[in-house]
């Protein structure tokens, strides 16, 4: 479990693992990491500025009933309607758009932008919404999350009104590329409904049922579907031939996998001082997250004693199965999770650079998408 | 409770009145009526026709996760993904799309509006797949909900889906009108999406504390605004001028106000035998029906007597409370609640009638959409 997100013990972890880190843009306990150069910290900076007065403005359109939902999510306002300090989450998904858009056309480009980037952080906080529902997670950027707030059927059709809001937001921008960037996204929608889809059946699944193939896949539909659309977004805003959108495309995918994986070894073996989670949560939940899977399919007598340990709910009552969560950790490295999760993460860190080496040849250009990328999957574990 | 949708005592209704009172071409008990012309049924053939190729494509295209709900959903297959015979609805949506279009730029307009009819239809069923869950009801077009078969979950996830397919339709559509479209029928989304809101909050509260203008503000939301918006849909995509999109829109509007009122009208004194659900379904389940309410807010001692009745909650197996049905329906029309609502539903259609002459002058070019007026507001009470 982590500072911003709890869940009830055993069920599925939620795809928000972007968010429920804590803040991403230093270490777990807050201190500058050493790659913590100004530059990410300072487009996010921007992006919000950039951002938040339409992302507000499309929230305020909503007819009353939906629009406080939506003001509550944003961490806009309390509960009771009162203003708010406002925490909206990272905006890494609008810093691809826009940062994807400043690389291949310059600052007209970014500034042309701004709708898409926009939009692609209202599908996000859609899915955040009805994910939310389906998890029963009950906590979101430090606070209750909607649901738990305002009923399982208000938060449903909030997400619902929100996603109408990306498109509609896109319908009604001039800009030659709003029509192939709204086809994009409506595509991303049906990828991340389809990830986040795999991932409910998955969890349902026994410890021996899970292909390492089809978890791979799941997290890219999840995690890293959403990235690639942002960072192809920002592209085709740029006007860019449709070889640099698919590989900015598969820049932003494959970036968001090297955060999962990275994400998923800390999840197990990170300090909690420093993650703000206690240890073991993710074993502990039976979380299919992707060094277990690894290490379930990898054969041989460290799997089988694995999958034996994981088939047994936790109970957190039990000090056996408290003692039991350090063997299964130590059973997921044995059996090779560990190692395979942290070399795939390096492999697609450095195909993620390879396209976007593609997409942006110039290293000045693309030193803002390779911070962000960087950014995301910085993890001091 | 009708033939076609069944949900727990006491539980809220549902939306798609349109379709859950069985063959609207014909009387309830499956005779043609007086006013069947062949129009209206020849209309809706043949916009099946002309739909259904594009709507099966558009479900085909999603991963098999979700199509498998989807091709459920539509009747198209059955739980086990084995062919089924097929009843994806009436298609009145898209009928209105195709007719306007028709009305307003003739055969070549209604060709090119095949897009925006597919795409109305789309958010229509993502509407009823959501609704449906939060409604908990059971049963649709005969069959077993989609979150019966496949789960809450996986019901929101494919309406989800469906949401950004009609969208994805209207940006991929190279049709002048379409961006102009997406937008309208994006905000059209978060106007149902209030609308739904709306219903679910009125069912919650006291009967003395439910006012008539929201309840046909819900009303207007919940149906009307679809049927508005594929009339306005098929007016752009005929290029029509704004004030005639307006008209129609409005058209719309009012002619499903109109069969809202009628269908509450029957669902408290329509004849069992024809109407296909139990004599005082709507009554048992307190629904707050428009001329309940209207009989709720006339003030006076009928009034408060019904109010006093309504509070209670039904018990099916007590013979007392089965007997008050019949003088819960006799309190709503002593205090004036049938007579309120039939003559709203003939002010609403004469309105229909003004705004449709308004949009299309000619009668016969504006036979079509007047013959679907009928179809849906006809009814043998």
């Amino acid at each position: 479990m982590t500072e911003t997100q709890q869940r009830p013990a055993g069920a599925r972890p939620s795809t928000e693992t972007l968010e429920r880190r804590g803040p991403i843009a230093t270490d777990r306990d807050g201190t500058p990491g050493p790659l913590d150069g100004p530059e990410a910290a300072g487009i996010l900076d921007g992006v919000r500025a950039a951002v938040d007065p339409e992302l507000r403005a499309a929230i305020e359109s909503l007819p009353p009933s939906l629009r406080r939902i939506g003001l509550y999510h944003f961490g806009w306002q309390h509960p009771d309607g009162t203003p708010a300090a406002g925490n909206a989450g990272k905006a890494i998904r609008p810093a691809l758009v826009l940062t994807a858009a400043a690389a291949l056309g310059g600052p007209a480009a970014r500034a042309a932008s701004v709708a898409a980037a926009v939009a692609v952080e209202l599908v996000h906080n859609f899915t955040l919404l009805h994910d939310d529902v389906m998890d029963q997670d009950t906590t979101r950027r430090h606070r209750p999350t909607a649901w738990t707030v305002f009923g399982e059927a208000d938060a449903i059709l909030a997400g619902d009104a929100l996603q109408a809001l990306a498109l509609r937001l896109l319908a009604q921008d001039p800009h030659p590329a709003s029509a192939a960037a709204a086809a994009r996204l409506a595509d991303c929608v049906v990828e991340l409904c389809a990830g986040q889809q795999a991932d409910t059946a998955l969890e349902k699944r026994g410890p021996d049922e899970v292909g390492l193939d089809e978890v791979l896949a799941m997290a890219e539909a999840k995690t890293g579907a959403l990235l690639g659309c942002a960072c192809a977004l920002g592209a085709l805003y740029a006007g860019a031939s449709q070889e640099h959108v698919v590989a900015l495309d598969a820049f932003g995918r494959e970036a968001g996998l090297a955060f999962q994986l990275i994400d998923d070894v800390i999840g197990i073996w990170g300090d909690p001082s420093r993650t703000g989670k206690p240890a073991g949560a993710d074993l502990a939940a039976r979380k299919k997250s992707l060094p277990v899977v690894a290490a379930l399919t990898s054969g041989g007598p460290a799997a089988a004693e694995l999958a034996a340990l994981y088939e047994k709910p936790y109970d957190r009552d039990d000090g056996d199965d408290k003692e039991a969560l350090h063997r299964i950790a130590l059973g997921v490295e044995r059996a090779g999770g560990r190692d395979w999760a942290q070399a795939q993460a390096a492999d697609r860190m450095a195909r993620a650079m390879q396209e976007l080496a593609r997409a942006v040849p110039d290293p000045e250009d693309a030193g803002g998408l390779l911070a962000l990328a960087e950014f995301v999957t910085r993890r001091s574990n």
